[in-house]
């Protein structure tokens, strides 16, 4: 059942045509990522182990448990794999992790139809400490570009003190962005500097997402002293750290939604399902919240021992139809309050999110961070407050239907099977997945599939409130669905 | 009725003789925007819907209404009109929309006795995604002036990391000042760099109003996640956002009334009276606010579907008289107190603001943005703070007349009466508007005109307190004149 | 007894051999201001209203005063003198204000044995849109020099965005530091760029004062909103302001005491005494305040109506011998605490000060800035605290005795005989007045003279604590001397 | 006893082939400091006071007291040595003080078996007002590796103006680092800019340490005006200052932890042990935290009149070995929470940190900043949070040995009679010294040397608790080694 096909490089390269043409036409840069992209990195588990075989293992099992078709296509090689640079002053890899070295990786990626992304840093030297690209932007992306990588994720560490102004740190990111695209080759350009210098400002027309905070911690919302910038306008931050709690990031990123557009998205770092620090409730919450935020979808736990949790979570159609929809466009925080039921940090909230989607449907968020499940209600003057002020909006005079994205969850032991199986026969996964291989997640929502809308659950009257109940960490996350006429249900609550 | 005048340059170019020279002679940058500039733009209510037909029917309305005899002399076309360049680099019309092209867009206006504005960006492309004017700055200020252009609005989207410091930005948008001047035709420069780098500490020298702050949205306080800096130094922000409430402009801007000059105006955004997010009261306050503190008025409203609420407010002469008001002077913050009654945002306040009018006057405004009517009052030692402390001010020691410029608002149903004739006949207006077209605000004031002085509503004696009722949400905004002497009553309150 | 001598540069110009040698020897830049500079400017209370006359009746009165004697020997011409620039580039004067021109009144100025200084901006246009000095730096400092200025006060109005940085700002008030110094001249340079960019970091090796905060107001504390960073990091300001308080300059310039020495000071802008907002009691904590700190002491009130009590406050002498004290070093803020009788603005606080002079000597301020008079005390151990942690200073184990430095205050009728005889004849000034024509304030000090000592009041004993009384919005002010051994009096209490 | 031995140059000098390799082949900079530098420095006991009998006599005594074997090794003199410039730009020395000139002294050193280090400033003066380096760098590199220095403290008076970006910064840093590494000679570079610009983001590539901070008082934890930036985001700081109190410094620090690296020191300041500031507790405190963060250890007490706290506190082997473990990790604080009990300042709060060293050891400290002693307790989860969130981190499920570090310090008899014999004769300390001179702590951890490990205090069980006692301002650190599988004790408490 797995199919191996050829790489075809289907993005078209419209670099030098953008400015001066309105991006809906070519987009603002290299009209890769029109939707935000979908992957798996394997530093956030791994971190430097790494080797040929583990990406060969990974790619194969990707393809396997159909993570391939749902939508993961790049499989990125962090840090820590070179070994210098040859005399000619190119990039050498680390051959004892690499033997076959890094073409034949790439190959192997393309032949199963996955794409290959790899890592530098905008500095001496990379996070770990190995060979950095400042100064070698033009010959490390003609190196990679001949390899055959799809992808760079690109690091802030040893900078030489090159950042403290936006001019300063675009010109130092621009340097990559020029070479990459001078090389011909269509390669994902996932710039990492850690929100420094305000990113969201400048770097839309020289890559296709920047990271906009410190890096994720494995935590639901746990204070972290190495994560600071805690406070009202956390996304200022003089030192954007590491360690930081997905609910931390959240946070920061609030005020940033507009920021992000077809192919160029605000990244709020690789995912953490299934790495063990969040319960399951918890990585549901996460893992929604970066699809509909639009942040890039990249899997950051070690699939060779993927949880039937993960998997589950990691495949959900409605949810990833929410991040992958053509609109492009993120949720924003509505409200947020401050609740008794705290963690140990003594942080406990909830809040309102809610954004459009294509073809005239909405997606709504009610999110629990508190420590006690709860009752949580949402007008639809403030689901649609960004349609217009004080109720204005054309939408709240109207009805909708409720469809809830994670009541078709794939079951654990659905999930188990398929781990079990290595994916490679027996479960039926088709009732479970999209597979966007054969149909794009915009296809499938312009064909109404059932599949990615989520089960119908009740429908709000004009003017009216959703009702629901949400779990302590959990979220309800909503597709709204304009009511066909005449025949809304009497019934406001779900 | 409606008079065309051909359009005449009746503001002098003064550029280059500017520097080394009393401001008072020519104007600290092209002398144009004297008082600060009047007009309608299409973006608050329309955005990208922009055509040759709305601004035909705009224009031709704005006459009729009496709008432009008001002083609402620039219409202003706001982003979406073009469609890239030329082969010679030139910015193109989407003639889709504009079949006629910009000079006949611009001839009508000119016919109609109005002033043609247009928009674009310093950045590579225009926060719609259209092409921009970073690099392009000599050749657009060319077209722009070819086509009859008299206003350039210049955003900041796209500005290729062109930020960080008041230097930086500074030479981005002196790049198009020069331009501009060098074109030899009054064009007035509307900067919208949304405070960042701090315009109101350089823009004076190279433009005629820069934005202090993120977009405005049509809502009195709400509080809203895209706009953020909501604390004590909100002046302050590196994330300027949109939908920003009108509130949380203006206190944003308390601190920096002294910036703006005759010729050089602080830029609160443009008005949302009669967009329909915010009640009668509450764009009464709006307005109101909007011309004491000298930003520039611009409609913001679809006039071809205009109410007659925002007629009434937008031609009140009383109040478009402080606007208007010789002097130049914005009125400044006295106090500011938190009250209990608060919005859903948990926001409420009273404040007092006052300043200096031409000819001796001075205006106070009561502000209440809590959620309960109240009684409140000013002592003459708060009002006339700015001109010595504690009481020392001579004007403390006099008795000053009070005039309510509310008092004698056209009723709304006169507006809807001049909205259903379309302006065009049977309705006598010359009782409720100013014609500024045959004497200007600043020769009414001179010559003592009633009808933009508002009514007499009492006498405050010397070392006295005015004491008032305001509603929620509302203002009072008096005009003080220094009561004759011997004649002052001994009505201390209203 | 007015005696004219003719002006002699009694500073060495020490510029060039600056660098590379201790500053002990050729002061950190020029070699004036080696104690902060005495002197009178008319901007607090006249503001642009400036001619040859008010300089000349100022200066004969400054003399008949015996102010020049006081220490008063800088008479500085503020903004508005310029008629703009003559063909050749050199600042012309209005000859309407100034008949004679510039050379006239620095002669006038020289003859009264005074020294003159003038006014210019680091920016295209003073603050009153005159000719500024940005870019003339050259010729500016030429003309000044070839007219007899010794004082140029360097303001920062409409710098064309040359902000940002400490490089960008250092490098725009380098050109006329190097400017002045080129000219051979002795010229005390005064910095006016309002604490932006922090000078205090770099301006010790380019000027010889600046200015720390926003523009000083006639008032104690009350808030202002012109003038904002009223919080706990107040001297890091985006918006200097103006309309600060005396108060408000007070806290932000807490923690930048050592930042000054001889030769370059923290100016906290020109004194208010007599100008009328505050009281007489509120004027000595002011004047107090302002010596103590080190702050260039340049009156601010009109002369030519100056008031009894601002003449007996100005004059004081065992003030003015803290201010001028050869060592040269701040009082620092040893504590502050909250109180709850507070003023109009809800502020009331009560502050510890102390510091070091020659010979041995220590001054202790305790201030009163609450709204009720209250006892106030002081230990050894808090007011050498900067000598050693915990009590651990030498001097914590020592008596000292206590000098009041404000027991032997001009009374006011002596003052106002003084002021009703024009300063020319009949009131014996040499018993309140210490003539530092004569005799130097270090000299004097040196001398052990007991009118620059103030009045025994007690003597604290080792370990001990000073008790006092201070009333509402003052302070008493200390200076401490070492007890003879031995005859330490067991009075530990005032 | 005392061996004198010929310096040899045991650092490679790696400059130049650092880019492009792993660090850990050849360190980020020069390959020095690869365990924080240990030494003495002049400034906070004596200031300007220096001379070189000074040098001398310290330099005898810290062999004598066995200091230097213990690891002390850099002798360091800091400002005021210098008396301006030859003729050919070089510094010269003050004769006065140092009449054999500099090279005699690092010969003196040099026969000791020490190393030299001395001063100077990144800026036109130092801070004590002698001749800066600012573009003498060339120049000034040869000089003192002519004289044969080993160590440069270079500090950031005077810098004209060049600060306000991290680039900024960093190039006047870098044009010494260039210099030094020119000269061939291994000079160990530290880096005294005070935390400016965030030196923590950019100097790795360019010293072996920066300070991150204001200077150090002598003071636990009391507030001083002089030292501001007290709140959440204290490392982020406009104004360093001076008078930091050590849980000041510490506090800023607390988020930097993981910037520090072999090689690349965050610096907290020099000791203040022996200076009398602090109590015995006090001074324990701020020496093991000064150790486990990695901070340089600095004695900055005057070693002639040593106390025999200060000597039992500054050899104590079990507490350096933590400090000089070849691992080269900062712990990090995994809590802080305010308690009542708190000091002059207002201020009392508790801390548990915790990192890991070599062979698997880990490092736990718990702080108790209030003013009462308390019973305080970490948890497993706590201590191993860093190595995974929620209790995920294997170490939590194992059994740890703890070994408090603190409890073989020697005896304060026994350091005084070191003190009194000059360290010449009779005690023997080898039960109470690591020499490092014959084996370092690297290679006695490997060999699992007790004298570095503490006394054995129990044992805490798999996801179980550690409960101690701490008194006011002290702490108690842990090393906790995994317990040998089997053999748990049951006692979960001490």
């Amino acid at each position: 059942m797995v199919r191996a096909f050829q790489y075809v490089a289907t993005a078209s390269l419209v670099v030098g045509t953008v400015r001066g043409t309105k991006y809906g036409v070519g987009g603002v840069y290299n009209g890769l990522a029109r939707t935000p992209q979908m992957g798996w990195d394997n530093w956030n588990a791994l971190g430097c182990s790494v080797s040929q075989d583990l990406l060969t293992q990974t790619a194969q099992l990707i393809v396997n448990y159909g993570l391939r078709d749902v939508g993961y296509e790049y499989v990125i090689l962090d840090d820590c794999w070179s070994n210098g640079r040859s005399a000619n002053g190119s990039l050498v890899p680390d051959y004892s992790k690499f033997p076959e070295g890094m073409t034949a990786v790439a190959d192997n990626m393309h032949d199963l139809g996955l794409r290959f992304g790899m890592y530098s840093s905008a500095g001496s030297m990379t996070c770990g400490g190995y060979a950095g690209s400042l100064g070698y932007e033009t010959i490390d992306a003609q190196t990679f570009a001949s390899w055959g990588v799809d992808y760079l994720k690109y690091d802030n560490c040893y900078n030489e003190g090159e950042s403290g102004t936006p001019l300063i740190t675009y010109t130092r990111y621009k340097a990559m962005s020029d070479a990459l695209n001078a090389t011909g080759r269509p390669i994902l350009y996932s710039m990492c500097n850690w929100g420094e210098d305000y990113p969201w400002k400048w770097a839309q027309t020289i890559g296709n997402s920047w990271r906009m905070s410190g890096d994720i911690y494995d935590s639901f919302d746990v204070a972290d002293e190495n994560c600071p910038c805690t406070g009202d306008e956390g996304y200022d931050c003089a030192l954007p750290g590491f360690h930081c709690s997905m609910m931390n990031i959240l946070n920061k990123y609030a005020p940033l939604v507009s920021k992000s557009q077809p192919g160029a998205w605000n990244d709020l770092d690789m995912l953490e399902v299934g790495n063990g620090g969040m319960t399951d409730t918890e990585y549901v919450t996460h893992f929604s919240l970066w699809a509909a935020t639009k942040s890039p979808l990249i899997m950051g736990n070690d699939v060779r021992v993927m949880t039937p949790s993960a998997l589950s979570i990691l495949t959900n159609p409605a949810v990833i139809a929410i991040s992958q929809d053509p609109s492009g466009s993120s949720i924003t925080r509505r409200w947020r309050y401050w609740v008794n039921d705290t963690d140990i940090s003594g942080k406990g909230e909830i809040q309102l999110w809610s954004g459009s989607l294509a073809y005239g449907d909405y997606v709504v968020v009610l999110l629990n961070a508190g420590s006690a499940a709860r009752p949580m209600n949402a007008t639809l003057e403030d689901i649609f407050w960004l349609n217009g002020p004080g109720g204005t909006a054309s939408q709240v005079k109207q009805a909708w239907d409720i469809y809830d994205v994670w009541a078709n969850r794939m079951p654990n032991a659905t999930a188990a099977a398929i781990i079990a199986a290595n994916g490679t026969s027996g479960v039926d996964i088709s009732q479970y997945y999209w597979n966007a291989t054969q149909m794009s997640y915009a296809d499938g929502l312009a064909a109404n599939s059932s599949m990615l809308m989520g089960n119908y659950t009740g429908t709000v009257q004009p003017m009216g409130t959703i009702n629901t109940e949400v779990e302590a960490h959990g979220l309800k996350m909503f597709r709204l669905r304009l009511h066909a006429s005449g025949s809304a249900t009497k019934r406001d609550e779900l």
